[in-house]
């Protein structure tokens, strides 16, 4: 037989089952395996690249991972500085300050009536149940914190870093809005109007009407700042969404502004979508490295996983391998607290778009 | 053998090929069919009970439809009035308004080389290219208009009523925003920040920064007043994503202030998400049920298809089968010209939630 | 703006709603759209140009398209030759019988209650209602069936044409087997051992012990010699499963015998399935080339879409766009009575692998 | 606020992330989440509980799981004893040989160039490569083994019992084939003729003409004598495929001839198929009840996951939880080495159903 091809050097090693394997060292045995359980142990390697890195990372969270028991394991990735700037969904912090404040989700069935669930007023999501009184409450709670802040246009990024405050202040309680405020980590919401923390800012006005204004706008300006300042950056992606394609365009929105902007350095997305549909959740992060979302010698994996099964494992192995990562870091740090916020010192305006960024300073 | 079931009464007719079936009939010979088969022939005649029945039709548009070539379908949808309202993502509208000005996109292929196609500048959309260059004049034709508004908040209604009477008054030509703005029909983008349309708006601010002001918690509140001004609702859901919670929340947070909304009547959705993974988009309408979302007794469907097979199809049998229909139909009639809209000739405020409806005035 | 790419030279053009559009404008229309309906309206391109050249073309059917009311247009496709060859799951063949047994399956819903329908002796396929007693009288009259052929092993294709046969004989009723049968069209079935088809063969040798015999290696030696004889093939795939693999292991094994033989020139397959969890039911037209299952240059598409929403579409525009074509069309011609079928009077040997082929002859 | 209702009493407990977490703590901390996490969870419940009760274990074995490296584990869960009886297609068995023999795959990527693989004669799986040039080698050896059996049929249960001993005298390697022979554990393969395996058996014929006989359909008489035999039986089901079905319809058929048996009594499966599309590996295990495929009070889970992703994790958590229940499991005990097995002393038919079952003994 002919010399064998220089493609076939790297073998397959069969993952060995042994007693007691660590979240880690079971991704390192899936890392020359196939299919999604290689590219689930990808993940953690391009994790620990980026950690070992001089980048700012981006966490985008969609689907219902805060309802569906995720939400410390996001709490977690704040507090130990795994990740630097969250973009969420609404649904996302609101599922996550219910049970900040002390109310539950609850095991459902998907097989479940729903029309009785409907009767007794419980609200599901697949499997998992929640009561909808707890809810209105909730929204009413959203009303009452909002006619406190300043009659004025908020920033997402501003309004969740008060709320998160008061929450912590009020129940001294774990999750990732307080996470992130204790953190000085900034999450933006960009489509807040969609989701039960935008309908709780909604019935603010009807107390206050001068209330309730939300700078949508702003987030946008705001967060391309952020990439124009520091133009070293990572996205990190759970469930698509319009945080992934948030993430993106703030890398995409600062290259107009900046010529040291080139795409996120890294990439990584858990998704549960194809990208044969056309829609953004779904689609690769090839053809993002065209719109120059990515760089184009970025480390990158998408991992064709729910999240609910994929995020536990890799945020496990992590803690461990990521520990001396964690310790050399050098995160940026913000300042939140105001309409202006801070990044390493330097401000980010949501007003107007910077003309230069941290490496031309 | 004993006598057969009752739930053995409605046998399988085995679909039947024949020469110049069209639309129509396609989808009445796949009435008798099973799967996504069967589910789409249901689609046409759920379409049609809506269309007999005196609903207002919401139409969720997510996914890239507009750049892959469904934007005059949507658009027809509109002008022969087969929705009453849309709720879309910002890229909808955004590729919309693109080849509205003149632009295209082009085929292209999902297995091209993203590092060149990013040297060369192009876009890719699965199988679909587009040109940057062409994209950033768009965002600064966009910043130019929004920079002509006034400046004080806009809802997106107002804002995407506006834009699309620009964009008709300059262009001439057919698409979704010009056509809606012809119709009098409102068009909700809750996730506008999430959108190359928002990146045109903040780069208002620059050059303008007392414009470029979107409130999108004032859409929030229009579009549950609109529920609570005509409460017997129909969704048409494309692809899931924002559009389908925000048509589905405003039937939510509408039966707080009113006893008369019951949830929607009517719940179409096509879709290529699936429930198990406990995202919105995939979302069973039986779980919408459990929520309020729909009616107990509302006739529904789900198909599982791309939007880009099912769409031409559907939208092409009821342009036969939905005329009389049509012709027949009492649709809400909306004026949108200003900060408050009306329907049928009420107000219908973005300010605060309405107290009584249609029916008890 | 500097000259466009000639990557941007063919523009997308946006689907256009008429009244009375037939299949075949519907898919014509849908050429230059993006994403699973440009796919879709190419699969009819690629198929009528497997029609114009001189290929023999195979047919894999997977999933439960007989049960779901496709049976008859599978028969049409052989009545009209547009195919010359089919790979079968046993199941498509043994719900094709039973209704052209007389019986039928049944409208049912996805929601139903399966311990209701247990006892009650209905069988569920998602949507879709069967009555199990009249399965059960189905095996025992393929057992009966089975007991009257010689004592000896049957290759399943030289099986099935027996029992199409047998079926035509007794019910005069068209379905794939009759139609296969009286068209002179191979059905091969790899799988038989796992259907209720080969539940019924096997209950004939608890009454007639040399009975119920098959010989499904001779269908590999037998479906490969098809291929050397004639090497010029295409393959059109519902569904991947045993057929798809089946169709392409004939390829491969063809090339070892010959080397006129180099893989599918056209292949054309609608599947629900991914490639990125590594079955072969996903497996792409790419990964298929690396194989040699296909030309390097071959023709090909992937639709992603329930074969029950596209088939009846492609068929239907088939119906009018390849009547020219088939009239002119070089189709093979088989015997299939004996143990030894023959393709344009040459014999097919089920026993041993032939050196020559057609060409070479 | 009303009394809670009884729907709402197990809370869903978030995931809290630990360094040195093993994967039986992963899957604990995961059954009180949501979603396919919860799945997995609750199927690593339900594997424990097959253990503990007195039933035979079927293991389902699709997709390409030995070439992407889950062959070493399916081989752990022989030799542990966690299943008792394996269905698997050729294909795993044939890339499970290749490797046993010494042969290797190999590292590769979805986005190769299958022109270039093509020329280089290297076969790709997805992500994964392998030499074709040592498959054609494979073949041949496979022929050779082939040749030196008896000229008579051979089920596929009998065939691969001697192709595992011949391997393991020959190599001395673990594997699936070969850890099944030394622990005398039968594999049935009833897509023989759709593989590699096949193919190699076909090729035997050329040189002994007699040889290369298999009786698929004795397989069906034994797998289902082997339910009569011991009729509480269990199924774990990885990928789906031919045999997902093969496992149910030995339980079905199995009914027919005898009263105590009653569907399985735990079933788990692994997939990634969905049931809506209407075929048999994504069918859901409620639709299997209707069938008596399952019996109505069965243990149920499917988990919606890549294997190569899920068994990893699953069988590292049974190597520690399992323990216990293994060292006190009453097992089935086999004898292969012939045309008729035996489980627990009793003889197992390929020729004739069996009338009486154990618990009639």
């Amino acid at each position: 037989m002919k010399k064998k091809s220089r493609l076939l050097d790297q073998p397959i090693e069969p993952f060995v089952v042994d007693r007691d394997l660590t979240a880690e060292q079971l991704l390192t045995r899936m890392e020359r395996i196939s299919f999604q359980g290689r590219s689930l142990a990808t993940a953690h390697r391009v994790w620990q690249r980026m950690l070992a890195d001089d980048v700012t990372i981006f966490l985008g969270v969609a689907g219902a991972l805060s309802a569906g028991g995720l939400r410390l394991v996001i709490a977690h990735l704040v507090t130990e500085h795994l990740v630097d700037c969250i973009v969420s969904t609404g649904a996302n912090l609101y599922h996550d300050l219910h049970e900040t404040r002390g109310r539950r989700h609850y095991l459902g069935s998907p097989q479940a009536d729903d029309a009785a669930l409907a009767r007794e007023r419980i609200d599901r999501v697949y499997d998992t149940f929640a009561s909808e009184p707890e809810f209105v409450e909730n929204d009413e709670w959203i009303a009452d914190f909002t006619a406190m802040l300043e009659p004025r246009p908020y920033t997402t990024r501003e309004y969740l870093y008060e709320l998160g405050g008061h929450l912590w202040r009020t129940t001294g309680n774990e999750g990732i809005l307080t996470a992130a405020y204790r953190a000085n980590l900034p999450i933006f919401c960009p489509a807040i109007a969609d989701s039960s923390i935008g309908m709780g800012i909604s019935q603010t006005r009807q107390r206050a009407p001068a209330h309730g204004q939300i700078d949508v706008i702003g987030d946008i300006i705001e967060s391309t700042n952020l990439v124009i300042r520091r133009p070293r950056t990572a996205s990190v992606v759970l469930g698509g969404g319009t945080p992934k394609n948030f993430i993106n365009q703030a890398s995409v929105q600062a290259a107009f502004y900046s010529p040291d902007v080139g795409g996120h350095r890294y990439a990584l997305q858990i998704v549960t979508d194809v990208p044969h549909y056309g829609g953004a959740s779904g689609a690769s992060l090839e053809e993002a490295e065209s719109w120059g979302k990515l760089a184009a010698d970025a480390a990158r994996v998408t991992v064709y996983a729910d999240a609910t099964i994929a995020l536990p494992i890799l945020a496990s192995a992590l803690a461990s391998s990521a520990r001396p990562l964690l310790a050399a870091r050098r995160r940026p740090l913000f300042t939140l607290a105001s309409r202006v916020m801070t990044i390493d010192g330097q401000t980010v305006s949501s007003d107007r778009f910077e003309a230069v960024n941290e490496s031309a300073v």
